[in-house]
């Protein structure tokens, strides 16, 4: 039955050599990578438009050069992952790139961010999509946790079916939506060209205001950098790509960046020319929107998409999680099960456990994650840092011809990215404070994990020049609870193994010990029985003793084997009709005592 | 950790052989068995008179008569009761009384009913118990649910401890309540006699009243009758009794009934005296204690003590349910596990079973289970008719010299409780109409669980001296994941028994499997390599497979052994890191296939 359901929402399993056939092209690349990046255009212009409120609204232009200065970040951004990818083909996280140029630990910020930032996404990207549903439909808005949940749910399933199949139906939202927002920014600037809009309401281009200071439009500026955050998407999944992978993830990498410059630059101009102000109800796309098309079919054709691509953009961190799992996984820094694929050739695990976190976010937000933006661009621009860091120190090390230039795009990166980072922490430490707990908690887990799995390959290893099995003498021990079929043919099958059995009857009364001896004698099996008395009616100390004097009197020079004759009931519900007693010998002896524990086990027919 | 918070609560193991010390005065008795019947006096009058409430308050005179039938009956009750106690000295509850003279299937009606009636006297009592606390302390009303919980959780907690000690505890609050009431009737009697009361509120007695009907006064009398719940748990109790215990129950039960005669008989005479109407926000007996008394100290301690005989009389069915659970097990209708005598030597099994359904219970109404009393009362006088039908079958049967007068007794003991019972069903049909659906389905439970018990025994039985342990040829079959130590112990260990041993590889691709047929051709331990190609990437399909062709070429002759290697961590957390491929390997052959499938513990030490 649970495979049955299983099959039904998964699919059939898929052979291993059907692995290549999951490749991504670059247009459903596109749509599957850069969700999350595009999707922050929803936001972005509104960022930086709520910090220059706080001078009033003739402090507005300043959107249109700190845009400006976001599109010129945008632009370094671009050009350096596009160098990361074609450094690190096999997909150049920000973990690989750290790791191999500035040492383990800083790979290991790197990674240990990103994974954390991964289900950030979900969970923010799924609650503001809820949002947006539920302002359109506030009926709705008691049940937005649930709709949240079901989400994720959704993006889980179709994340297990695997990543092509995800990738066709998940195409057509992002491709609206950048239709849409280009009609939108089309139509709106035809609108401001030919006079008809108010023109009243926008704020004069470069009037000094007072107040301002370079905090605030670096503050301002920060904030709309959160429309930056997904960029590195691409360059992380490079071995989702069809070959030639590096060519065709450069290709997306430059046309995700062409997009979201032009989409992010047009709301932020179409704003300005508007004389937009954010308003705590009504978002800015949403203003803008209502400006251009009235509140007619295309605006709520507009709102629709945009919530769609909110829940797409966790998609984005579905793609993006397992793989980053996988390689911490491959180096030992996280559990070996994030390495195994699925029944359809994706990490499976790293699916389920991005899932399952992002929704206890959810729950225990109750929906309201807004209050993690922040924490959540902080861990997107820490591996970015890290990730320039990375190059920059690449160049040094093996100075290709030419490294000049490319060494100071990354540089200009770095710097970028680490203003940004400082300025996120010095403004808004309050919010983002947890990042100093959980980034340290999550590498001393990792170097725990690596500890273990090192020592325990240590002590596993083999001399295979030096070390053969070894034969040595066997005892094998049969708890009985009195005579019946299920104990003749566990004594059959210990007989048939060695000369050495020896059958153990814990009696509660002299009378059932008596009776027990009687019939033992009559039946006459060829064993010899050991009868225990305990007074405290316990089965597993009185046995317990027992071993232990066969261990001792063997000097440990025998193999001890416990056999435990166990009838299978025919019905599930039957099993709480037996004393478990099989089940509580073997769960005691198997964590405490070195020595053999066989079921035998007697299926009934009944 | 577990096992400490263990022995705190409940205390140190105690031997079988303590078991006589376990058992119980005639003073601990009456604590322990009769606070649920002591505790109906809380309540008892006040049901009456809320059915003759329907008339007016000149109607409330009936209530003295009516008392007086009940008073009638609750002798009935106790003389056979008193009977069935010498009639079945080994425990002579409604089960065992219909079972032996009116066959198996009334048997299991009395003990499905009396179970049920158990659960709910502990999630009736806990919640009205709780009511009397809220009542006096109006903030904790939020919390109600919580404090029945905590109550349950505490004579659950009490009864595991054992029954004597949890008698020491809980026999003083019973005498305290006895001994309040008893004040109360006194200091309330010698008021009326000394005129210190307002006669003029008391009804007119023997005035007729129009639209009194026969059904009605039934009713009322029916409606009394919950005062008599409980009185059938001395004679159930037999076996925990003191030597002698036949007499020893008896006087208890002849104590018990003149107590709860007493104090019942003196609330309804005090509630006419003072001419008290029932009200919904006060409770008759507190009204009483208010007019007697004012709302002082007094009044504070009556409606305490009365506050802990309702939780004390949840007690009363954890001593009953246990031994029920016993019986209905030993004959084979209930779960083994509730005849297996715990650390203390209680039934814990069926104390915790109780304690969790009763929670269950409570949690479920929300503490508000008073809608439950008619179903109570309904589970209580069932079985009553039952017993006495049963003692009048066995006066025919065995007819002992002066049959007739027991005879007589428990005839009209028969005919006054089944026509409660009937009025029961036809005045609140609404309420009761439930254990029409669980008496069958119980009934039916017993059956299938008495039939799967049959068919067990009757499969695993053996003749003895036909049957003999039969020796045959044997396989092992070791699934390994590579060379490791692990793997060489287990190789060992299969070689110590048998020389027919194969390790099975099951690799995932080309490269894996060719890298481990290399190695171990060059480790070379003397067992054959098995290398399994699995193209979806399933250890468990093409293990099962190999398996099911060794058993086919050896047509079944041999045993075939699965050896699964298994290294145990030494901390819980290091499992997480490890694939548990071992444990589904057992698990799916476990219940799919006839074949022993042993684990070789490997310990590991880092």
């Amino acid at each position: 039955m649970v495979s049955k359901v299983k099959r039904l929402l998964i699919g059939r399993p898929m052979k291993s050599t059907e692995l290549a056939d999951e490749k991504l092209s670059k247009r459903k690349a596109l749509a599957v990578l850069s969700s999350d990046a595009l999707s922050s255009v929803a936001y972005g212009t509104e960022q930086i438009l709520l910090v220059l409120m706080v001078l009033g609204a003739t402090a507005l232009w300043y959107s249109i050069p700190i845009s400006l200065a976001v599109l010129g970040l945008l632009t370094v951004l671009i050009l350096s992952y596009r160098q990361t990818i074609f450094a690190y083909p096999s997909g150049g996280g920000a973990y690989i790139v750290a790791k191999e140029n500035l040492g383990l630990n800083f790979g290991l910020v790197a990674g240990g961010s990103l994974l954390v930032d991964y289900i950030l996404t979900v969970a923010v990207s799924a609650s503001a999509g809820t949002d947006a549903i539920t302002s359109a439909f506030p009926s709705l808005h008691e049940h937005r946790v649930l709709i949240a949940l079901t989400m994720i749910a959704v993006l889980t399933v179709l994340n297990l079916r695997g990543i092509t199949e995800s990738a066709s139906v998940l195409a057509y939202p992002v491709y609206m939506f950048v239709l849409a927002i280009f009609v939108l920014i089309i139509a709106g600037l035809y609108q401001v060209a030919t006079g008809d809009v108010h023109p009243a309401a926008a704020p004069q281009y470069g009037t000094a205001v007072h107040g301002v200071t370079l905090f605030l439009l670096l503050k301002a500026f920060s904030s709309g950098c959160s429309a930056l955050t997904g960029v590195e998407a691409v360059s992380n999944a490079i071995p989702n790509f069809k070959a030639p992978a590096e060519r065709n993830a450069a290709k997306t990498l430059v046309m995700m960046g062409l997009i979201l410059g032009a989409m992010f630059m047009g709301i932020s101009v179409l704003a300005y020319a508007y004389g937009i102000s954010p308003s705590p109800t009504e978002t800015v796309v949403s203003q803008i929107a209502a400006a251009t098309f009235g509140r007619g079919v295309v605006y709520y054709a507009i709102q629709t998409v945009t919530a769609a691509i909110l829940f797409l953009a966790a998609n984005t961190a579905f793609s993006a999680f397992p793989l980053l799992a996988f390689m911490l996984a491959k180096d030992k820094f996280m559990p070996n099960m994030f390495t195994v694929r699925g029944d359809r050739l994706g990490f499976s695990n790293g699916i389920i456990v991005l899932g399952v976190l992002s929704a206890l976010l959810v729950v225990i937000f109750n929906g309201h994650t807004e209050s993690l933006i922040p924490l959540y661009a902080v861990g997107v621009f820490i591996p970015f840092t890290l990730s320039q860091s990375g190059m920059m120190r690449r160049w040094i090390t093996t100075k290709p011809s030419g490294w000049g230039l490319s060494f100071t795009i990354n540089t200009i990166g770095m710097l970028t990215t680490l203003t940004i980072t400082l300025i996120f922490i010095f403004t808004k430490f309050s919010q983002v404070w947890l990042v100093f707990l959980f980034v340290p908690a999550m590498i001393m887990i990792f170097k725990r994990i690596n500890q273990h799995y090192t020592n325990i390959a240590e002590e596993l290893r083999i001399d295979i020049h030096n070390c053969k099995p070894e034969e040595k003498g066997s005892v094998m021990v049969i708890p009985i609870a009195g005579i019946t079929k299920v104990v003749a043919s566990t004594i059959g099958y210990a007989k048939s193994l060695t000369d050495n059995v020896v059958c153990v009857y814990i009696g509660f009364d002299d009378e059932s010990i008596e009776k027990m001896e009687r019939k033992w004698e009559e039946w006459n099996p060829g064993v010899r029985l050991i009868v225990l008395r305990s007074r405290y009616r316990s089965i597993i100390k009185p046995l317990v003793k027992f071993i232990d004097t066969v261990e001792w009197k063997t000097a440990h020079n025998d193999h001890v084997t416990v056999l435990i004759p166990q009838f299978i009931t025919k019905k599930w519900w039957h099993t709480f009709l037996h004393n478990q007693t099989g089940l509580l010998i073997r769960a005691y002896l198997f964590t405490r005592k070195d020595i053999t524990i066989a079921t035998v086990p007697y299926h009934l027919h009944k």
